[in-house]
């Protein structure tokens, strides 16, 4: 049973282990509404899943704790399961498959835990935390499904309740069920006229689907940008409290976490995991109903890997106009290059790669493309220089 | 004349309009020394620029009030100014050169100060503000020479000494001077022992030669991607101030800059711009003596634009071997291509882009050039992969 009770005991207990988080106010998500960022991506292991690990093994036994802990991640909860047995000096040994990325590993190793890389996939190695955890008696840490892991993440329901008593709304991300489980029975017990909204991956809508048929459903597979929420199946505690105290369950598409992502970076110098981003795409997308609203979006973490982040900015870029890829056909003669160079030069356009191919099938015999790949400034500026580039007659391929 | 007491001063005018900026623990930055940040990017305006401008502003007389004020700058002094003025209910004019990047001049207007763009760089901006400040009665607002503005900044300064009373060092970001003046006063005020180091980026090393010149040199030329930093000129209380109260002003380069801003990314989750990075480079690249030490490094902003964030990342990439860039000199045949990608599947290579070329001049008059750009793990997976290709009897070449 979830009590408010045990929450304000995790509260306590976590103290001097969190970081604090104050809202940032970040009404340029969606201009007429009073948006609050709760910054969990600052958090002491670039998320809130710390909060969880840490209250539940504090509570452990004495005889628990000497015996150590076990888990099944490649990501957050991995990370705050290790910090929180460094913290209370026990072992903590995590199952991973030996397909995750390097710096996660590298991560979780640094906070003090022993890893065990199984050769597979999420379910070979959470198959093998099991075969461990009956073979050598260690806890196994639930990263959603467990009361105990749930009131320690419902502590930031505490916190928004504490920090902003007027909010109208409280959007939270969803993958497991663990946070919104927390988070929602938090809110709804001081305060039952806040709404929470939840939200999920569209390529990963398990809990959504299950609310919406009412029962617990399994996904064949995930496939999303926000890999900290995709999660097959939701847990049985915590789709009991979102049956309970959600007011509804909505999905983002990867865009809009890309854009969301991007936002944050631009607007509030902050960087958030996909994850960590669907609340405030459902905010900027108006996927529940905020306008005029006074809404906290919890951005859950920030552990996003480089590459990913790359890729978002590239993808960001694009959609707004700041790089533009251009194919010109040619007719193969000295000079061309030249004057498609002076056209760019002169409209303040900054060339990133040019590729010139020739005698491509589609084209004329005399004919070659050059690609180019710009650094513009918006999309009206790109116009400039296609349309100088027309005027020149020069003929722009659209592929 | 500088003085505690304005400072103190300042920092009552500005309880309202600052966001409270803690300082976050990173003592992964250079391990075995106690690092923390002062997030100043995550100060309204995502700089601190906004303390001198809205404390500078806050203490003009209502008749200066009523005609409005004006500002030369491109970046965080024109939000700061702007914002200060809106908040005060009086006209601010921003002159701007019309190079400027759109998105800063947006940025600009959102907070409610008129534009006006000039033909031309920053230089000619100047000349129009100080022209338009005679013919109009605007009060001119510096951007770091200016006691109330130094001031302003110096709160900084208060807020460090007393968030960390016992560090033994705040490493600060220096163009102008502004933020170091303000910040050094305060600190040597209240605890001498604490040192004060500057950090100014190798391309614009105006404070740090005037310095060393024991008298203000005017740089002709200045390049960094620090832009916020690049200051041809130091101002005459700033580099007093310097004189008086900094222990030693050093330099990092663009590559310790672009490496400081990744590893903010990875490590807190934080945006900063070049010039806010500076001080995070110099504490990880041992330029001042850090190690075995408590100390403050100042995170003075985060507006960078998106673009360069985009090549300071793909550049970290490159540098820790998570991309890389191969190009093969292959037989011109077919089945050459799959031989390559298989190599590239089977050891978990993704590729980014490929280039097929034939004839090149160099080249086996049967030969052609394969270029690929991968993401990969780690230096240890590109060897692996590199192997593989030599072991089935592919040829590298350089390039």
């Amino acid at each position: 049973m979830l009590s408010l009770d045990k929450f304000y005991r995790a509260s306590y207990v976590l103290k001097n282990v969190l970081r604090r988080t104050d809202l940032v106010y970040a009404p340029e998500i969606n201009p007429g509404t009073d948006i609050y960022l709760k910054p969990e991506c600052l958090q002491v292991t670039g998320s809130f899943k710390v909060r969880g690990a840490y209250y539940k093994i504090s509570q452990l036994s004495e005889e628990e704790k000497a015996k150590g802990v076990i888990a099944c991640s490649a990501g957050n909860h991995a990370q705050g399961v290790a910090l929180a047995a460094a913290k209370n000096n026990i072992k903590s040994l995590i199952c991973l498959p030996d397909s995750a990325p390097i710096s996660k590993v590298e991560a979780t190793r640094k906070r003090g835990a022993e890893i065990c890389l199984v050769n597979g996939v999420y379910d070979d190695a959470y198959q093998k935390a099991i075969e461990l955890r009956d073979e050598m008696g260690y806890t196994f840490i639930h990263p959603f499904d467990d009361e105990n892991v749930i009131s320690g993440q419902g502590t930031i329901g505490l916190e928004i309740a504490n920090q902003l008593p007027d909010a109208d709304a409280v959007i939270v991300p969803v993958g497991g069920g663990g946070l919104i489980a927390g988070v929602s029975f938090a809110i709804k017990q001081l305060n039952p006229n806040i709404k929470v909204y939840g939200v999920q991956a569209a390529g990963a809508p398990s809990m959504f689907n299950s609310i919406n048929d009412g029962e617990i459903q399994c996904l064949p597979s995930v496939s999303t940008i926000a890999d900290g929420i995709a999660v097959k199946e939701p847990g049985s505690i915590t789709f009991d409290a979102c049956q309970k105290y959600v007011d509804e369950i909505v999905t983002v598409t990867d865009d809009e976490i890309s854009a969301a992502i991007l936002a944050l970076i631009e607007k509030q110098k902050m960087i958030a995991e996909g994850a960590g981003a669907v609340s405030v795409a459902a905010a900027m997308f108006d996927k529940v109903p905020v306008k005029g609203k006074k809404v906290v979006c919890i951005v859950s973490g920030g552990n996003i890997d480089v590459t990913i982040l790359s890729r978002v900015i590239k993808r960001g870029l694009l959609m707004t106009g700041r790089t533009c890829s251009l194919t010109l056909e040619l007719i193969d003669k000295p000079g061309q290059l030249q004057g498609v160079a002076n056209i760019i030069a002169e409209l303040g356009g900054n060339v990133i790669s040019i590729h010139h191919e020739r005698a491509n099938e589609g084209s004329d015999v005399n004919g070659c493309y050059l690609r180019l790949l710009l650094e513009t400034k918006n999309f009206d500026h790109i116009d400039q220089i296609k349309q100088a580039m027309l005027n020149k007659g020069f003929k722009i391929v659209n592929i």
